[in-house]
């Protein structure tokens, strides 16, 4: 595809968004996917397997949690780059901060798994907390993309609106409130409330994914 | 390819299916790699690999089952783009549900795996018990998926015909009903007869992949 | 890219070979990934790191060896690819074989860097002799491919003779033939012997990847 | 896409850089996303997760290290391949010689990460040793491939420069240099300089990624 790209057309640097996406693609498809490594066979007595695939239950949820997570940044990552026509290097940079910040998902996601099932409540508190930084961080790194498109529209497809990147940068500022919200709420009363906020954010950030502005159309076609 | 679309064109939020069909081709290629992880050289005492290696025998019974298994996931998800035109949010999420269950399917494989080696017959039933609930989750993504799309023609290329999807609906509908059958039978009577199903059942797919529609054509042919 | 495809053109259940190509770039790209997970930091005692590091030179090796064949075959798939217009159920199928072979590969490699390490002579016959059958299988799956191209002529490109997948087979059968007796020299005579023809072979199919009848063409090149 | 190129027109063995591109993009990203693999919850007695946490800080700090070292070979490699028009067998494996060595980048990380938290002053030593051993490698397989590139310009998109490959193998040749002075640094004075060096290049590296011959227009832009 590059070989029919007159060079001299683009301004230095750029280039269009065909190899960032195969990229972002790949790299989300095994975040997803490296996720199941965690289902392992657990250990058991005979007769007793039933038991030990019951006792994994933390672990099942984290990979649901997990997978609707990075399915939703999938998602948003597809909405915002049919918006963009070139990359350069800072944007570049950007998306590999999505990418850095999503790959990470994983991590906190068995530490509450495990927190949960040989922690006491000190370990819980400590995992969501953890939980509740790298989600900020995962806002924060689409912020960061979003300003930067913000601030460069030439690298926009023609007709995209000022109006869908400072929506998008609300998106992500509400994201950050509620993950420290959620992690003060978890850390200072009680796991379980950040748990509960936890699961409902990709939920919003999952009807949101066209962007706020699409609510009322939304609302109107149903 | 994304910036040649004339975003005016597409109704709000629908996109063509590259970056869907590349993000489903990199989730099934890794599924299908990963099983060879559980492929490891087994521990033995000098002079004795051989034996090791023969006695890790439903490892690769398992593994050559789920390769299978996947391989024909991904030539009915090429038989199925193929006729989808454009994709809108309900399907991208109708299609990470197909890629959500066949993700899960190592972790039932290896559970098999583990309960003919290590466990007793009731390990065994549990374990055969849970592969077939798993099948049957499976089964229930493509419904899921086949009744989106003959709920959203629009979305079709043209000249794709409503018959295509009922079809393949059965197809999906059969397959809830054997692996239940299956895993019925597994528990109730022998591991052996769910096995001898869970084995067949991926041929039968692969056979009707283009839909049970070309079966005709498929005889006429040979 | 399918959206551009008009259906009614190609035969029932062809498609071009762009998903098949993407999804086997995957997999291959993810078996020559996966084999640095075995380059891992040895265990050691305080200041005996570089012993460690050095005890580990069959892992070193097995490395080396597998990324070089994991190379050719990709290079060798990409040159088969290019003379290929369309794809079929069949040929999906031999391509599936030639990833599933491959996708061993990594496999007897980890049981030959164990079996030098903490085995004895016969675990190191058994190993070369498990090598060899693998290698072998490698090449009989080319063959299948190569054999139903051959008998489906209308799927290559224009221009393509039947000479190519004739010299082909040709390469798939002395591949079959020297690992049968490099293997049969590493179990009855010395492991050392077999090592070597291993280590030859891929060299062998790297230097002729576009064909034994590029050779004269490459001896005037040079 | 490739059914699209009319063989007879590209010389022999001869092809566009699209599979190229996309299997070097799947490797990269699973690199970039194998990283991730070594960040695990930690063993922990109740009550002291957050302990573990914070003593796990050298394997945070290989992430971040790696992660961004990967990012910049991958805009280095896509830099490079927007000035490519055709690539032959030679340039394949130059190609390949970039993936080796990258893929190499993980095992000195978690040597260093052990060595700093299992090891004592000597294996610090070693530990740096290899890292600058395997990064001298790199930008070595990168010399490999502009010397391939200047010395077949047919490859080459029209318009592209002789300078601009002299320059690249300047910045390789500076690499190669740098990693021995940090790796001779960390050996025989003190393993902290090498991990500054260590830290500087990748930075060094992705200011420059478009080429040094940038740097005074860079300059003027801001």
């Amino acid at each position: 595809m590059e070989d029919s790209i007159d060079l001299s057309q683009i301004p230095g640097g750029w280039a269009d968004t065909g190899r960032a996406e195969a990229f972002s693609d790949a790299v989300l498809a095994i975040i997803i996917t490296l996720l199941v490594l965690d289902l392992r066979p657990p250990e058991f007595s005979p007769g007793e397997l039933w038991i030990g695939l019951l006792q994994q239950w933390p672990t099942y949820l984290a990979y649901v949690t997990s997978y609707l997570y990075v399915g939703v940044v999938w998602t948003n990552h597809k909405a915002a780059f049919r918006r963009i026509r070139y990359i350069d290097r800072g944007l570049h940079w950007a998306n590999l901060g999505i990418l850095f910040t999503t790959a990470l998902l994983p991590f906190p996601t068995a530490v509450i798994a495990k927190a949960m099932q040989h922690g006491n409540r000190a370990d819980e508190r400590t995992a969501v907390a953890l939980y509740a930084l790298i989600g900020a961080l995962l806002c924060a790194s689409w912020l960061i993309f979003f300003r930067y498109l913000s601030r460069h529209p030439d690298l926009l497809e023609k007709g995209v609106g000022k109006r869908f990147f400072q929506l998008e940068q609300n998106r992500a500022w509400t994201g950050i409130a509620l993950y420290s919200i959620g992690g003060l709420l978890g850390y200072g009363i009680t796991p379980a409330a950040a748990l509960a906020v936890f699961l409902i954010l990709p939920l919003f950030y999952a009807i949101t994914s066209e962007g706020l502005y699409k609510l009322p159309a939304l609302i109107h076609q149903h």
